[in-house]
């Protein structure tokens, strides 16, 4: 996979992310600045925590204001475009979140590598990339962070990783092994939305 | 505008977030320390994210502990004092906070471009400074943050970032771009205490 | 103290912290995936929080991956046998817990004297690295945070870490003072466990 590939797919992402940040939005009544704030966590949230956590400041956005601007254009279309989303059909966001999830993970277990973090660690970063922009915005919006308790997605991520990160410790180029993750990723969240797939849940009763 | 003065304002602007931590502090009844952290946060919590997103570690109220000392003299006045807010009138608290918001956008925007950052970036520092603390306070008290939805607040926080960005980039001063800044936070934030405004919100029905 | 017991200390405070995490995502029916990030987030959150305002990025548990195993191994084992936590007598966690949070709270304060902070700065960074992951973990599971309500915590924190840099400053070795933060931090909670000793809250009426 060469580079100007992986941008494309990492800012299809961030709009993808962007807009289910602006659908809540639109759910909780907020005002266009509010669906900005929340699109914007939503999108650019996970990966600023992975950077921060790498000690890679600035942090990306700050760096490169493409994500930036993807994210407002995609707020102003979505709330142009998007005032029924009962005529979209049911499997075009979640498959459309598949394919960001799957591109989040491949980049933060990439920029993990490039700060000498070891595979565990990678992994890690990984899953931040792709689950943390979800849980802050789900915090933001007063609900238990979805992606904790559903559809094998954390544990789509982790697998995506640890593919990606076995494929780079047996030779294979970074192009594979970034290929790797994002099919094991994409896989698996679409196994899991079209079969309703879940682990067992762990629970106590008190 | 000078530095002691914008110095003196920045405090100011501490105080009073501090003072909107203790008030709800005090009705989640929490005890003196959660009290404490409740108002920090609120306070600090903003220029706390735009010191770690660009990589100004470490972050402002470590290198200069006074901001800290003004949260604690604020906290043990306001729990000494402010035992019944209801003899405060209504307008007191919105306009003090209109004036630590003006403060802390335009301090922001100053801080940002320090650090090397675009325009579009420095109006987003301005936002998380102003805005930053009264989401973390609000997402601790369990509730939807308020400046996600009300009277054009981060509104008030881009436009008055959109002033001093612009004012710098026709050639004034910094101290008139700063100035051009808190007053444009003033005037919107002051307009809508006063006539009730806000922007349509953006509503999605299921 | 010396620094191999130092760290043990350190590495079964992490565990019991990730305990508390498994504790609560079993009783909010998470997968075993978020199971591991509500762990984790109790375990080194605090610690992270801590590690990003002072600048010392890459955070520990970047560079000791060992912090990571801990939580796993913490998790697989709670996972396993805790089932009924009925039958473990009602002290056991509580004490455990009071024991982590000695250890953070003295850990936190030395990580902070290392990068030169002031005296003030060092209570802080116990506080943050002792409390801040319990309130992360309150956050995602939508509780008001505990330790901001109730029985002396933070409150023990600060006390701690008042006794640790005050040693330091009579010219106490760092290892006696170390164990004066542990020791005043355990008597505190200890004794707040066993009487139900909170501090009065401060309520404000509307």
């Amino acid at each position: 996979m060469e580079a100007p590939l992986l941008y494309t797919v990492d800012l299809f992402g961030t709009a993808i992310f962007a807009v289910s940040g602006v659908l809540l939005a639109g759910r909780l009544k907020m005002d266009p600045f509010g669906v900005i704030v929340l699109a914007s966590v939503t999108a650019i949230g996970g990966g600023t925590i992975r950077d921060l956590s790498l000690g890679a400041t600035p942090v990306f956005w700050i760096k490169d204001t493409t994500y930036i601007w993807v994210i407002l254009v995609t707020c102003l279309l979505t709330m142009l475009v998007v005032r029924r989303p009962k005529r979209i059909a049911w499997w075009v966001l979640p498959v459309c979140d598949a394919i960001g999830l799957a591109a989040f993970v491949g980049i933060g277990v990439e920029k993990s590598l490039i700060y000498q973090s070891s595979g565990l660690i990678a992994i890690i970063m990984g899953v931040i990339t792709g689950c943390g922009g979800g849980i802050i915005r789900d915090v933001l919006a007063r609900e238990v962070p979805m992606v904790l308790r559903s559809e094998v997605y954390a544990t789509a991520c982790i697998i995506g990783g640890a593919f990606q990160t076995s494929a780079l410790s047996f030779g294979f180029s970074r192009s594979e092994a970034f290929l790797s993750c994002v099919i094991s990723v994409l896989v698996i969240r679409l196994a899991a939305i079209r079969w309703h797939l879940s682990l067992p849940t762990f629970a106590i009763h008190k």
